[in-house]
Parts: C-alpha cells; sequence; structure tokens
C-alpha cells in the first residue's frame, strides 16, 4: 500500500538537507517538537495540516510545491507512465513489468 | 493558513460526485465509516494515509492524481501564477492583489 505520509516524509526531509539546514533548527523555527519532526520525516508519524504549514513556511516553500512534488513520486510509485495511455504495453513491446512495477492500485 | 486537509476533502468529494457515487456506496467500498468519511471531506478531520489510499481506491482514482489536484488547488490560494517566475508584476503592469490575492506563505 502507498502511503502519503512516507512521501510526505522523504519530500520534507529532502527539502530540508536541499537547504542545508538541521532537524533542530527546522523544528525551532516550525514550532515542533524535535522527535516529532523527525518521526514525520521518516514515515512514522502524521503530519497534521497545521504541523505540514508551519514546516513548510519553516522551509521557505510554497505547501503546493511539496503536495505536487509528493504527487510526482507517488506517480513513480504507482506506475503511470504517460506511455501507458498512448500505447498498450504489448503494443509498444515493453514489458509490462519494467514500466508498472506496482499495478495494484490501478 | 492555508489546510491541506481541506483541500483533500475538496478533491475528494468533488472525485466522487463526478462520479456519480454516494458517501454511503464509497465508504461502504473503503471499509471506513460514513461519518467519519463525511468529516474528511468536509475538512474537518485528518485522513491517515490508510484511510486515503483505502477511498482512493474505493473512488478508482491513483492517489498521485488526488495529491497533484491538492498541490494545484493550493497552488491558486498561495497564489503562486507562473507568470509571477517570469515577469515581475509592476513590469508586466499587473496589480500583485489581482494576481497573488494571498500572500502570507511566500
Amino acid at each position: 500500500m502507498i502511503l502519503v505520509r512516507q512521501e510526505i516524509g522523504d519530500v520534507l526531509r529532502d527539502l530540508r538537507l536541499q537547504k542545508g539546514r538541521t532537524l533542530r533548527q527546522v523544528a525551532s523555527r516550525a514550532s515542533v517538537a524535535l522527535g516529532y519532526l523527525s518521526e514525520v520525516e521518516r514515515g512514522q508519524k502524521e503530519a497534521s495540516s497545521e504541523i505540514l504549514a508551519a514546516v513548510a513556511e519553516a522551509l521557505d516553500v510554497p505547501i503546493s510545491n511539496i503536495m505536487r512534488e509528493v504527487g510526482d513520486r507517488i506517480s513513480v510509485l504507482e506506475g503511470l507512465p504517460v506511455i501507458s495511455d498512448v500505447v498498450p504495453d504489448d503494443i509498444a513491446g515493453l514489458d509490462p513489468d519494467l514500466v508498472a512495477p506496482e499495478l495494484s492500485l490501478r
């Protein structure tokens, strides 16, 4: 099962590292507990909408960018390549297992 | 403050109505309580990642589509038109209040 919190955590961590900030800095600026933010980044806790907004602001990133990036990453996990909308895999000669590794949600 | 759960709720409701399904049908298929799904749709409850996955599957919609649509809607709320990345509002002759009605998170 694809879990949105796992992707949100990955995106938040990647953005934080891109900006060269520590967990402590972001947690402090967002006024959230360091341990909680760490669990969110590891996909172990759901971030409430209020926490997400505070962390996005602390990272100087619009929430829309975060959600779009989450959508893009989940799209890869769901195995939804654009080509499958155009040419069926058997006609294109592609191995469906390579093109769409996870089909359970289609 | 922009709340992700409000946009997720709106998107889930819009998708359900587009497909002509009732709350009862989707709740039953997703194995979630009808009252809970109703609160999620109204942005009053955070949906866990597991619930989101179950509701997306019940709606026959990839989670990635839901998250991208949420990102797009939040982008509008954040007042992040593409033009602002290219031509400053004062040069383009646009009224910033019209182009970007909500600036609190930028």
